[in-house]
């Protein structure tokens, strides 16, 4: 499985995502699930992928690809798109193409070749804005109400963004979101683990703000991981507990068998 | 989908359950998925059942009518088995015996009929166990190492059991525990729904300990579920934010392409 996160704030997007890679429990890897695209000034664009790893890697080397022969403009590349909306279409018509070489094999193992990806950045004349991908390669917008999506083993790490998400935060306070509802997930399932790669766009930067490789021995993620435990467990040991109170309810259903009538002797 | 747990304790079991059932996101009902047998002072036998609810149903019918049949005592019932294993044996048979009910329609449509179920309690004699039926009617049970369980939508409940669970917690502790994680479930999944029947039983005692209906409105649920999400935030708030480094990790990707060899004027 993969965890991945992107959040579109006032301020700019934070962009995270696991390395783990499994083929079975006995069968893990590393591999880099976010891929950027950058010129400095004019245009920043990352792309996180989960699901099926052979699709993921083609997306990426078919939007790769594209950029040299589409050198002389005659069709669209990341390079050329000038909207993130653009771009999007893009990358979603591109997962449609990566997965039509998949086609009979899909056809006979629906579910096998699954991909779901998260976009975002900004390109200069436009506002940084952040996409979801589906496999079918139609996509869906972040927006105020919902300035954050997930993709991948989400569940864990979702109860704290829907707590805590606001989009006029900080990008430093959304980093700390982002590593914990990570720290959250890597807890509760083995098959997504660290490094995490983290990347902070600032907007109208039009260029990386900040881009690190969280490995297991990083001062501020464990930091982060051992105060977020302190803090969590300090905070159930504030709460009043549950008070007994008499049973009530329906009643249970008693055991005492009814039994056939008997014989009554007169 | 259904959000079921049961945590065994040195002191006793907490059982809880939610209520929704949802064929489809406009036919959404209220059942109940504890199910309780009690002789006090002999057993107290407890349910809780995630999955369709047809088979779940189904499996507390049979239950119920074999407590009948079995009055003579020729055939094991919840009422006669001498021990928690032989009851979770007994619940085991149960399930098989229920799906081998839908066997057909359910080789056509695997998946349809899952079912899964948390049984516990104690009978006199037999300390207080807790077990996890699956659908095949096999079982394991809870250990001091993982004691509790969870069937249904586990995962966004599942980081606070993870981190806060210890065998020596006092009952009410565990209640607010279990609420807690409940809370985080009903906020994150529309299919999960109040209200959660809550049953506590303390060791030894053989008859329930308190059992109770937690709807919307109840006082000390919406006070947890309030301090909760404070707490949450004011943890949140005094952990440190990440600060900005500078980039790092691999470069990425250069987006101006490399040029075909252009002809040079001489």
């Amino acid at each position: 499985m993969t965890y991945c996160v992107g959040l579109r704030l006032d301020r700019g997007i934070v962009f995270a995502s696991d390395t783990r890679t499994n083929a079975g429990v006995d069968n893990v890897s590393i591999f880099k699930k976010m891929h950027i695209w950058e010129r400095k000034g004019e245009r920043l664009l990352v792309l996180l992928s989960a699901g099926n790893l052979s699709v993921t890697q083609s997306v990426v080397s078919l939007l790769n690809e594209r950029l040299h022969l589409a050198a002389d403009g005659s069709e669209p590349s990341l390079m050329t798109v000038e909207t993130m909306f653009q771009a999007a279409r893009l990358v979603g018509q591109t997962v449609r193409e990566a997965l039509a070489d998949q086609d009979e094999a899909a056809r006979e193992n629906p579910g096998l070749f699954s991909a779901s990806f998260i976009f975002g950045g900004q390109i200069e004349g436009d506002i940084h804005r952040l996409f979801l991908i589906y496999q079918e390669g139609n996509f869906i917008e972040a927006t105020k109400d919902t300035p954050y999506f997930q993709i991948g083993e989400h569940k864990y790490g979702k109860p704290i963004l829907d707590r805590v998400t606001v989009a006029p935060m900080r990008m430093g306070e959304a980093a700390k979101l982002v590593l914990i509802s990570f720290d959250s997930t890597l807890r509760s399932n083995l098959s997504v683990g660290l490094p995490i790669d983290l990347l902070i766009y600032r907007k109208d930067t039009l260029t990386i703000g900040e881009q690190r490789r969280i490995e297991a021995e990083d001062p501020y993620f464990r930091k982060l991981s051992h105060a977020w435990s302190e803090a969590l467990r300090d905070a159930f040991a504030r709460i009043d507990e549950y008070e007994a109170l008499d049973a009530g309810g329906p009643p249970p259903i008693s055991l005492v068998p009814s039994k056939p009538p008997a014989k009554e002797e007169a």
